[in-house]
């Protein structure tokens, strides 16, 4: 893999910064908090997301570092202590990291990631933790869609021209294969991230040459094994198929090749695909296959496959890399504990004029609940670190806003979610490969009910506090008021 | 300035290396193209956009080439011949390039930027240029929507972690910079491209007191000239705004220090501001300025002004940062010519299914003219490159598809859009200051007509072929039936 990262310890909303340098200045520098990343709602009103990110943020956290020129520049800032500025010179991430593994089913309101640090540690990697997080979990999250809406076809990822920058492009071709894209054509990321990078032509090879038969052939005899032609270029049916036709029989039959590809960018895709394959079969190309592209999303998609378009594999551009229809994952980063000198806990929470922006306070971890008998995913469960749940006997779980809704869950396995990833600054964690991240994303979304993965009006899918976690929420509400 | 680039040659879409392979195969290699770079539609139904990106796009040429890691992933790859890879040994761009300014105010249809190069070179710069350009050109034309919704009120950009990914924050930050943003969070973003970066809390400092009096207080006492203060963690009008006041009066007013600031991040913005600013006011806190922020963007900015809230400035964070209302800025880069071996110019075009997708063919220019009087622009003229448009006399232009409708133009000034940037690959073109490239979009929007710049059913600004063009594309139209 080739080592594309580069130091982003300046990539800081400035706040941390001086709230940093206050925390410093006030004698909170060694303070312990606890810090919760989480999100408040499922993008393109889904039943579920996928989380992804983690390893970016181990990066991260391993490279942070203040270096002279970052500390002269805050030094201009006339703002910053001489006392703070060199204690940055040696700043490192010495706190506790757990983290819901990259790949996993997430839901709203659970700690995707709990940070256990000293307050200016903990503080200062909000900003990159949360855009790293609710980056790569929003296309995982859309990748996972259209992946669904293929129904086994193959989605390549197209969309690096029309991503929100380099890393967009970059890491956004990671996270939609670990959402269920099958290939990238962004090439940095494959050298990079291990993520297959493929392509064929755009519409500049057909039109470099007097002819579009030309440009086929010329394009078939220098790839045989990998000949998708582009056939939109002029007209699909009565130019671009005729002459990939030729040029197929003319350069790949003598070869013995029976595979090979068309490609169609524009026009009606059902239409078209219908006829294409007709001529395709007709002439014997029984075994082409037929790549669509042209702004498609996961409804475009369902919506092809339902009219019966012959379509193989689809390329899908802007759609997929900006998750066009819910560009933002809006994770948060929310302080949810402090210890105090006897080290015992003092759960944090913040309440809002808005109900919704209202955090669950406290050190937590999820469990996850599985039928034994169907392997589904039941109900996740958000408890106090020191809880735990006992599969062995029935549990009692219940709706956390409407607490009369209850139900009692036996013949099930509980699991952990979080993962211990830093322990006292040390990287605890063996970062799995990008195909196990892939693997484990495929058999969680497969573990899901079918009523939790559809698209329209999906079924809310259970996250309950633990009575005693909601006992201590609702205590603090309480006397807050 | 602090250097974050890093060698990006890779970002490409395989498809622009299966494609350079192949050319380099058939001879094509050293056959000279023109490619243009343009754009479709206005972003958010816009009435224009400000074009962005270009100091990195010339970064990124000036830096282009492989290395030996590059090579051997592609030799891995199975499908490009040793010839070639040995060619990418010492590949760099030697053509030519010119495009409009950063900060200019541009129209669909017109190039930004045009390529004329050796088939390879021009080829493979594809897909980071389109990025580069696509990405800084929305956000820059984001951020002038939302100045101007703001009225002179300053907007911060506040969306690094809700970007997609590294770039998107920090060039989004300086493109959301040479739009209209006054400043921003993104610290790396001030370091490395001198957008001015700011910040003072969140709600965890707040949080991490046992009262917000008391982390009120710190705050004015470590940063009594930079006070502005959270006040919505708990109850903004009943703890809020009163434990603001004490504070200001216990640490400021005894310093002499009448400068300070609120900010709210929640609740109803136009009431809360209201009794805010007549709390402030009461208790002799006039010069308090009152910063808003939560999930702004341009449409409820201007209704928050039109209903009176008191806000003094505005913080944008996600819709900004993501252009969440249209994330995709839809730049393509098309072949428009080749050189024939006797170098004259063969113009190319592509036609589609879409008649949006035909491209207007040639290598080409742009003049914009503009009244002399009212110095407003009325129209830009697309024409051949060895075209001239004489502003001392009389200039008739029309509509390209409704070629009847026609104007002549009088006492008005032509001006080139484009300038040359790159010549025979050496850098041609001195790249302007950011302030220089933010002061250009201000004066450049400042030249458009009220009409161009309203958000709602906006006056559709006249970008006209010249009559040469015209009648070379509508040829090629007809001979290709």
């Amino acid at each position: 893999m080739k080592d594309i990262s580069r130091n982003l310890t300046m990539l800081c909303d400035f706040y941390e910064l001086t709230m940093s340098n206050g925390y410093f200045a006030c004698g909170f520098k060694d303070k312990i908090t606890y810090f919760d990343v989480f999100y408040r709602s499922n993008p393109d009103n889904g039943g579920y997301a996928v989380v992804a990110g983690l390893e970016q943020v181990v990066q991260y956290i391993n490279d942070l570092h203040f270096d002279e020129q970052d500390i002269q520049y805050l030094r201009d800032k006339n703002c910053f202590s001489e006392e703070f500025l060199d204690y940055l010179r040696s700043f490192k991430f010495t706190g506790d990291i757990w983290a819901v593994p990259e790949g996993t089913v997430v839901f709203p309101g659970e700690p995707l990631m709990t940070v256990r640090a000293k307050a200016i540690e903990a503080q200062f990697i909000e900003t990159y933790v949360l855009m790293m997080i609710n980056h790569q979990s929003l296309i995982a999250t859309k990748a996972a869609r259209l992946a669904r809406a293929a129904k086994g076809r193959p989605i390549s990822e197209f969309g690096s021209r029309r991503a929100q920058g380099s890393d967009a492009a970059i890491l956004g071709a990671r996270a939609a294969y670990i959402g269920g894209a099958s290939a990238t054509a962004c090439t940095i990321s494959d050298i990079a991230y291990g993520v297959p990078a493929t392509g064929t032509m755009a519409h500049s090879w057909v039109q470099m040459f007097d002819t579009e038969y030309e440009a086929f052939k010329t394009y078939c005899s220098i790839y045989p094994n990998n000949a998708t032609l582009l056939i939109d270029t002029y007209n699909v049916l009565e130019s671009g198929v005729p002459n990939a036709i030729r040029a197929f029989n003319e350069v790949l039959k003598p070869l013995g090749i029976t595979k090979c590809g068309v490609r169609l960018d524009s026009g009606d895709i059902t239409y078209l695909t219908k006829k294409v394959r007709e001529m395709l079969d007709a002439a014997g190309w029984t075994e082409c296959k037929i790549v669509v592209s042209n702004s498609l999303d996961e409804y475009i998609i369902r919506e092809l496959i339902r009219q019966g378009a012959c379509v193989d594999a689809f390329g899908v551009g802007e759609r997929l890399i900006t998750s066009l229809s819910a560009p933002v994952f809006g994770g948060v980063y929310k302080l949810v504990a402090v210890e105090n000198d006897d080290g015992s806990i003092q759960p944090k929470i913040k309440i809002s004029e808005n109900v919704g922006k209202i955090t669950t306070p406290h050190f937590k971890k999820i469990y996850r609940l599985r039928g034994k008998t169907t392997g589904k995913a039941e109900a996740d469960v958000i408890c106090l670190y020191d809880e735990v749940i006992d599969d062995s006997q029935p549990y009692e779980i219940f709706d956390p806003e409407h607490t009369w809704k209850r139900k009692v869950m036996q013949d099930f396995t509980a699991t952990e979610l979080m993962v211990p990833v830093f322990k006292n600054g040390e990287q605890v964690y063996i970062l799995p490969t990008l195909e196990e991240i892939k693997a484990r994303c495929e058999q969680e979304i497969q573990g899901m009910w079918e009523e939790v993965r559809r698209f329209t009006n999906p079924h809310k899918y259970y996250v309950d506090l633990s009575q005693k976690l909601w006992d201590i929420k609702h205590e603090m509400l309480r006397n807050r008021r």
